[in-house]
């Protein structure tokens, strides 16, 4: 386990998976019924729940107010992908349940009271889910989960009823892009019972060729099942990017990746849509051999976000960040 | 003396400066109207009056015969402003006499029978005339020239009528150009008597900002005042473009510069067109001392050309150049 944005091995096409479980507690109404009161209570019996829990995932985790957050940190936090916009803004009474890597984020009271993600790098489905599955079974064995024979888990939206699980994985697709495979899919995806969107997710347009692949079935499908279906969806995105890649012309892609770099490396304002436009191209150098000194590419295209620069050098203007923001590249290359 | 694109000083705006002189022998047929016989009767004479010359200066200049001289040399010539486009297509029984570091070069039979050129880097046109006029001594000393009392010298064309001079400055002037200056002097420039026109010549489009001004005036002045009038108007420019220099956003030329930079050094295929323009931001660079480590802007442009780079590395597709100019471009930098 280890930060999503930085593999083990080599950035490649599956930059990272994410589990989502969402969870409610019976007999209390939903978040956005909640008073302050009844959402403190919940946060305190999800808190207790870990707390006393003997399993040494639970050892793992901390509890966080999110009004001794920061707001920098907040938004930081979003763009890291730890928690959602929506809990960022709407903090107030708000907590989450953390490890210390933020692979492992219980958002309490968003949109449900219970929101478990796991969050891993490349693609490693499974193992985000049996670290969910480890945490919703200490969830499950201390407090009363609301679940329905028939339905299943008890959701806020109906889109989750059923396993709650969403399963994600983050594709760099440039290629596919390029050659027009996304809008293209698109329908066969939806009926598949997917939907691909950009890196921060939902009605954000997908930067640097990322995207966001997601199952969006919950009912009358096993947990299990879901992911194993998600995972071969994106296998397929691979193998599609995969042989794409293989019919390039290497000398033009080199002059791409190569260029994109000597821009990265000199240049003097930055803003962030130039960043991830590049950092894209860095990406398809690295996964074909050609750039060979950057090993951690998403991190650095994560700790280059306006909150993250923020949270390092203090609160800046855009026109200072998109400075600030090629000082850190050129020293990071 | 040198090779006018090593220019000693750091490249500035005046890149170079150019005099050449056009002279004809007495009852001698223009050179278009010559036949064979005559024009190796005309490259004899002029060789053996340099060669019989006490003169230091005539003891350093070689003569050579063009068809001695490959297509793809004599088109690199061209490219380093040695001798002109016409010359090097008709090279037929033509000849030149060079010093070795070509910053001296008289052609024979060009248009007119005798064409001595001087080259020097920077704003040196008084230099460069007193060269011309040393090897203009040496002829007149000893071959009929055509003069004529009331007009001078004599030339085939009437634009070249009297001093038979033309004075001309290669400048640099990307931040005149950016702010719409060329065409608005243009009409001014002409009527005091001058022309500015792109890197290489007439008809050419200035490329990487590069434009050559010249006096057009031969009739009713003398050597000395056409060079020193050349010259002030040529200081007009420099001080100008300075002025645009002082005003500049610092941080956005720098961000230009080294992204030009960082594009050329890393860049694998590498158009003729793209390298002129990226070097032109080099040379502004340079100039405000945001690059420092690149002496010769100007011997990189020249070398990066076409028939420069075949006569290197033998002759290529223009697809085949792109790509061994990228490997060139990157090393020399």
């Amino acid at each position: 386990m280890g930060y999503w944005f930085q593999p083990n091995n080599q950035c490649d096409i599956a930059i990272s998976s994410r589990i989502r479980l969402a969870r409610n507690i019976k007999g209390v109404p939903f978040p956005f019924k909640m008073n302050a009161e009844q959402i403190k209570q919940i946060n305190h019996q999800v808190r207790d729940a870990i707390a006393n829990s003997d399993n040494s995932l639970a050892k793992k985790l901390k509890y966080i107010e999110m009004e001794n957050i920061p707001e920098i940190e907040r938004f930081a936090m979003v763009e890291r992908h730890i928690i959602s916009k929506n809990f960022a803004l709407n903090y107030q009474n708000r907590a989450i349940i953390i490890s210390d890597d933020e692979s492992i984020c219980i958002m309490l009271c968003e949109e449900d009271h219970i929101r478990i993600q796991v969050l891993e790098s490349g693609l490693q489905l499974k193992k985000a889910y049996e670290t969910a599955n480890a945490i919703d079974n200490i969830l499950c064995d201390s407090l009363d989960i609301a679940f329905d024979e028939r339905l299943g888990f008890l959701t806020e939206c109906t889109t989750n009823l059923g396993t709650g699980l969403r399963a994600s994985v983050m594709l760099h697709l440039p290629l596919f892009e390029a050659n027009g495979g996304i809008k293209k899919y698109i329908t066969n995806i939806t009926r598949m019972g997917f939907t691909i969107r950009g890196m921060y997710g939902e009605g954000t347009k997908p930067l640097a060729s990322i995207y966001q692949l997601s199952n969006q079935i919950t009912l009358g499908i096993t947990e299990k099942e879901a992911i194993e279906k998600t995972t071969k969806v994106a296998q397929q995105f691979i193998e599609s990017e995969k042989e794409y890649r293989n019919q390039l012309d290497t000398l033009r892609i080199e002059d791409r990746c190569m260029r994109s770099y000597g821009v990265l490396k000199n240049a003097r304002v930055l803003t962030s849509d130039e960043l991830m436009s590049r950092m894209g191209d860095i990406m398809i150098g690295i996964s074909l051999g050609i750039i060979k000194n950057i090993r951690y590419p998403m991190a650095i295209f994560v700790s280059a976000q306006p909150y993250m620069l923020m949270r390092k050098y203090g609160e800046m203007s855009p026109e200072s960040r998109d400075i600030e923001r090629a000082t850190m590249i050129r020293s990071l290359l």
